[in-house]
């Protein structure tokens, strides 16, 4: 029995006899030769048999042969320049282990909805299959950096008493008969860790019952949480770009392959270098009142930037595009921000907060802050914006006990899997995406 | 200014000085000379003064300091042998950050309620930090585990709209109007991955709305599910006995310092290795029918094995205890066991599954089997099952292009960290348990 080899090892297999075991991506006859291609999920290779080197019964299993049937081939490698993937396969036996049924998704174009509806077959094409290889990387990426620097895993939990940001956006069940929601973010867990462990993350998927339909929400989405104990803005924001950077950098060196499959202009992550621009919100807002940029956004139909306000969609889009690397906006308005943000020492109606945009047009990807670590302080935001505090009882707990300045960010990991991919959809992002119309397959 | 440095780095500045940054967890005063211990997540180190050596006020500090206060000290780092650590801190100035309220969990031994209703306090103590780092440490082998040897993360949706095995221990929510359920595996998602990549893995949160308030259960627990194109039960036992091998491997070497503050015997855990015992469903059932085992069952008041049913957890237990390492349980019957499981070709009554019993009574921590992956047969046990076919069309699908032999696993890593930590219940190895009658904090 030859030897059963994956596609992405052919090369230590010249001139032998192998086996692959695959699925039929392309299939053509010419008279008394017949050449396939085969996918293994671990690379694709061509086959090629003409009529005397298999018996005749195979030499018709292989003209009968429909995409995506499932086939044990045994054959010789042999170097090929001109084959996909530098290597061909001198076929000397077929055996179809499936014929498959008419395969719904086809050579022409179809819509995101239709192939959505088939993403359990989907992930099989050459685009998907690069981009979750890329996803596969980045998470891995992300969870090296962390290790390596001896930041530990603190899981939060997804069943959760109450409402970290307001409740209008959240998931609930019945727990037992009590309400539960899931978890939007796992900060308000992580900060008790970092005072246990130093320096902590969580990383799992959270929530948001947003009825958001843009191409950059998902309602089930992944994100990784770090938080630092002894630590303020400017420890976070370094972090952030020493991580974003690492990240880049491990994609374009090992998933250079996939990266081609895509057609990303790998030209614009290579630009992905500390240090990130790093601009107030005050000077963002002075830049996106210019009339230029108020004109383009009236253009694009998006309500002009408020000074005071937020930043839209539109916004962070213009603000992106103005970088070849991400875009670090720190110190927004307490008002705007979250309730648990420490303010700026030198103006309290400024939080020592940051968001990072990402380059062309992909979005914030990081949210993060200094908390309040002041128990009154804390206490009287959580009253202020009608919190239960008996909720937060424990939260606040950890500013009476041995409370230190501490910090931390989320990063959205299918916001960043979609840039660097350069996929149009974050649902495309994610094997199973979520989003306002869609809980199937 | 002194270096801030972590206690774990402090071998590398003996005789400088450092600035420590950190929460006192022991203080005692001796007429002239003062001594601390602080913990700063990375470590622990004893810290001395006597009264020359710093001002006035600082002793007094020093002197007022109580458990859990976040303290700035500097000094230089001397090399002592009797200190916990191996170094000690000749303090020349200490700055109280934070004077810490009298704080809940004192010296005194506390329920274990009463702890968890601390947790977010609790994580700072001894034990429960050495579990979380094993945690860690487990979490991050089995990801290197997976990527080293070529599994692609895919990572599954918590989010669903039909149950995989049975309607009644599900979390429901409403989903914009339809509903969802929360996951109890990740199982079908990878299945059609593994066609699309050839070795696959989801390692995420899953869910269980069991009414089951033993030691063994919690209602949200991490699991890693494996699965394999092209592979059956003998290669799954495999992997799952170079995977647990590994893993127990990586903790001993990595995590002793963890193992000793948990008073872990070790060398019940460098028994794990390979090849692990290998019993089939009816070597189980006759020996849990033998007279002795069938008396202590009586005795501990459990129900008494009955042949073809299910293992209960006491017969886990007991099997457990008859080996040194984990034991596999392999071809139970089909009956007891899930409906996409692949039935034995040389006897259809016996499933192509197998179990992972954890020696020391920690019970099943490994579940898997081979699925079917003949169309026809799996579509007649949806319907026998009264599974609705409209939810599992998909799933179906993937018997129609393309169909493999193909198996997976589910390990559950609160069970694995129990076992190999020592720690009593699960609900100690995760960050923040949720059990049947616990949602907070």
């Amino acid at each position: 029995m030859p030897p059963i080899v994956a596609i992405r090892d052919l090369a230590r297999f010249v001139g032998e006899q192998v086996t692959l075991q695959g699925w039929v991506t392309h299939r053509r006859s010419k008279g008394r030769i017949a050449f396939l291609v085969v996918r293994d999920g671990s690379g694709n290779c061509q086959a090629v048999a003409s009529v005397q080197d298999v018996s005749a019964d195979q030499f018709e299993q292989l003209a009968r042969l429909t995409h995506e049937s499932a086939v044990r081939l045994t054959g010789v490698v042999r170097e090929d320049e001109r084959a996909p993937g530098g290597f061909e396969l001198q076929l000397a036996g077929v055996e179809t282990v499936q014929l498959a049924e008419e395969y719904p998704i086809g050579r022409k174009e179809h819509g995101i909805e239709f192939l959505l509806d088939h993403r359990h077959l989907w992930l099989r094409h050459k685009g998907p299959w690069a981009v979750m290889r890329i996803r596969d990387e980045i998470v891995k990426a992300c969870r090296d950096f962390m290790y390596e620097r001896d930041f530990l895993l603190i899981d939060s939990p997804i069943l959760t008493p109450a409402a970290c940001e307001g409740t209008s956006t959240l998931f609930e069940t019945d727990y037992f008969g009590a309400p539960a929601y899931l978890s939007q973010s796992g900060q308000l867990y992580v900060e008790p860790a970092c005072i246990a462990h130093g320096k902590v993350y969580c990383f799992g998927p959270t929530f948001r019952a947003e009825k958001s339909d843009t191409r950059r929400h998902l309602t089930e989405f992944w994100m990784i949480e770090p938080e630092i104990a002894w630590a303020g803005l400017d420890e976070i924001m370094a972090l952030a770009e020493q991580m974003i950077s690492h990240i880049v950098a491990r994609v374009l060196e090992r998933r250079s392959e996939e990266l081609a499959i895509l057609e990303r202009d790998t030209t614009k992550l290579e630009s992905v270098t500390p240090p990130f621009p790093r601009l107030s919100y005050d000077d963002v807002a002075e830049r996106l009142t210019r009339p230029d940029i108020v004109a383009r956004a009236q253009q694009a139909g998006a309500p002009p930037f408020q000074p005071g306000s937020d930043l839209g969609a539109l916004d962070e889009t213009i603000l992106g595009e103005m970088f070849d690397r991400p875009l670090i906006i720190h110190r927004y308005p307490t008002a705007v921000k979250a309730f648990y943000m420490e303010p700026d020492p030198e103006r309290p109606d400024r939080a020592l907060c940051m968001d990072i945009i990402a380059p062309e047009g992909y979005g914030e990807i990081i949210g993060g802050s200094q908390r309040i670590h002041d128990h009154e302080l804390l206490a009287r935001r959580i009253d202020e914006n009608g919190l239960p505090e008996q909720a937060f009882r424990w939260y606040l707990d950890i500013r009476r006990f041995g409370t230190v300045p501490h910090a931390g960010f989320g990063m959205g990991i299918e916001r960043l899997v979609a840039w660097i991919s350069g996929a149009r959809h974050t649902r495309e992002a994610i094997p199973y995406p979520r989003t306002l119309r869609r809980l199937y397959p």
